[in-house]
């Protein structure tokens, strides 16, 4: 642990966990906040949970425009209809454009959220809003969209399928792992990483071997809950930057792409930070006697967890082809952060981007093990 | 990891780190809020220091009428000061009284506190206020006592004597351990508490070793730090019902007796939690190969800590007597929370507050090995 001069905000958030519960957890909040006026804010699709959800409370409006990415003229909708009927409690149900939304909300009626999320996205831990305009993303922060209560139950999650569940998992392992050496990594939003990487190492083997399993997926949403709680603190480091190329310029999926990325970009960092290289090894489950050192045991315990789960392994599968190695090796030299571990060169980035293409099994500093 | 229903409530504070930057830290937070009128705390002992961290700013009000638990005829003179010079800020040099003071304004006047610790006490990470009227204590919680930003600074600690900064380095170690079995104990502020743990058993030997040594005040500092968020979140456990009992009832010293407790309630509780028996000996710095199960390793582990330290380890050292057992086994008795892991009996605390009587080094489940 080196500490040096870091400044680490913390945002304050109830959260609450309890399979089954959310609708009485939800009745309770309401209640808690004396709320009279609540907006619910649920797509179309999850209509019929977000019911269940709040069937114990009196609903004044149903805003079900949800689309991906909050374009500004639904935010906009939404936020005349919330300020029309004068709402002062929102309540999203739903994954992550529909937290979106509510944020879009919230931003500028600053009234508060309650998120009830039904998949893995994250977003409802941090303060980071995004609208979209003419195919134009902006995004910013603001204390104002964090929502104030998030009330997970593990029963909303469980329709989510498997391979959908281990690729959205293993995003969120990678916003653990990739906080551990991110541009505002500090010990406090490592430590959380590492936990968060703790429990969804346990959590998708399980989900794996029985879909319905409640621990498992309980499991999952903590662990999903801290990697962005970590991933909003710490900042993106190179998994995202190289996940970025990918899906900006390459237009590879998304979860998937992470999920291939991460292990060669633990395989190339964590030679240059051995300590907290055995503590991944530990969270990921692996013993620290494995004699092979704490980044060989990383590599390989990860290695290990991705034949468990079955992993997405190839990037030639997802869309990336040979003749692209280039442009994207080209691309990431100029986003990778100056803070990596391992100073990032235009060699090992094009070792690590064909390693990922091949699917190559990857070991501690990408050495050529073929 | 056994997730179940459970509430967790993260508190929003800005936590700043640097060694020898307080001064100017302490500008860079005035001028972010567009603070006009600070009131700084500090005690005439403190006052020196105090001048140091607030040379860059413009201080309104100097107030030092510092006392020991926060009479409320103190906390009166100290509103009316900052009512009648409308300041806008306080900022707060010092240990827990002096941040005490600095609470007891902001919960009536609103304004916001800049704590700049010299000890390692915690109250600047929690939102929880004390004041004492005709020798009784009242304390209470609330978010406007909680200080918006913690700068620490650990050329301010160098002072502390040694024993001293072991005795409240292992206070706020019992803070952590105990935060992992008590009453509102979560995953949450579990990981919190290890990794606090994690940072004091890495820094108390430092310091032991070179008491002007800056990384592993530094390391205390931020341990102590995180051992009042688990502690603020989790709620008091059984080691805090005994020193409770040992210090109201037989006037033993504070610290001390935390310090000497720990090993004997880490003793009783780790049979009965293996798996975060397991994560405390890895915490402290033992390896999970030493053949003895997670309890056995931990207790190990603490009790090498303790030789390393030449830490507290007789509370007959400190006043208490064969005699009191009896009245103090009762009084705990009463006290200790249902959901000990190790359900509590008279025979197991008899043996409990005996071996710590005569310090007999403790093994797993408090096994006589005598």
């Amino acid at each position: 642990m080196v500490l040096d001069v870091f400044e680490h905000v913390t945002l304050g958030q109830r959260v609450v966990f309890g399979a089954g519960r959310a609708a009485e957890h939800v009745a309770a909040e309401v209640a808690r906040r004396g709320a009279g006026r609540v907006m619910v804010v649920a797509s179309p699709r999850e209509r019929e949970i977000a019911e269940r959800v709040c069937a114990r409370i009196e609903v004044g409006v149903w805003f079900d425009d949800v689309v991906q990415h909050v374009p500004v003229g639904k935010a906009q909708r939404a936020r005349a209809v919330a300020a029309e009927r004068g709402m002062d409690l929102l309540v999203s149900v739903g994954g992550g454009s529909t937290v979106g939304l509510a944020k879009a909300v919230a931003l500028t009626a600053g009234i508060p959220i309650v998120a009830v999320p039904t998949t893995y996205a994250g977003s409802e831990a941090t303060n980071v809003w995004g609208l979209t305009e003419d195919r134009t993303k902006t995004t910013g922060v603001d204390d104002r969209v964090l929502p104030a209560t998030v009330i997970y139950d593990a029963t909303l999650t469980t329709s989510l399928p498997v391979d959908l569940s281990v690729a959205s998992g293993l995003n969120g392992l990678a916003h653990c792992v990739d906080s551990l050496w991110a541009p505002r990594a500090d010990p406090i939003n490592q430590a959380l990483a590492l936990e968060g990487a703790r429990a969804l190492a346990l959590a998708l083997p399980g989900i794996v071997s029985d879909p319905a399993d409640l621990t498992a997926r309980e499991r999952a949403l903590y662990g999903c809950y801290l990697s962005a709680v970590a991933f909003a603190s710490a900042g993106s480091g190179l998994h995202h930057k190289i996940c970025h190329v990918l899906g900006g310029t390459f237009d590879l999926p998304h979860a998937q792409t992470h999920a291939i990325v991460l292990r060669y970009v633990v395989a190339l960092n964590t030679p240059a930070v051995p300590e907290l290289a055995g503590r991944l090894a530990v969270a990921l489950g692996g013993s620290a006697d494995e004699g092979q050192g704490p980044a060989g045991t990383a590599v390989e315990t990860l290695n290990r967890l991705y034949e468990t789960l079955d992993a997405p392994r190839r990037l030639a599968d997802h869309g990336l082809t040979e003749g692209d190695l280039a442009e994207a090796v080209s691309r990431v030299l100029e986003a990778a952060p100056p803070s990596n571990p391992t100073p990032v060169t235009r060699e090992n980035l094009t070792i690590l981007l064909r390693d990922a293409l091949e699917g190559v099994t990857p070991s501690p500093g990408l050495q050529p093990v073929r």
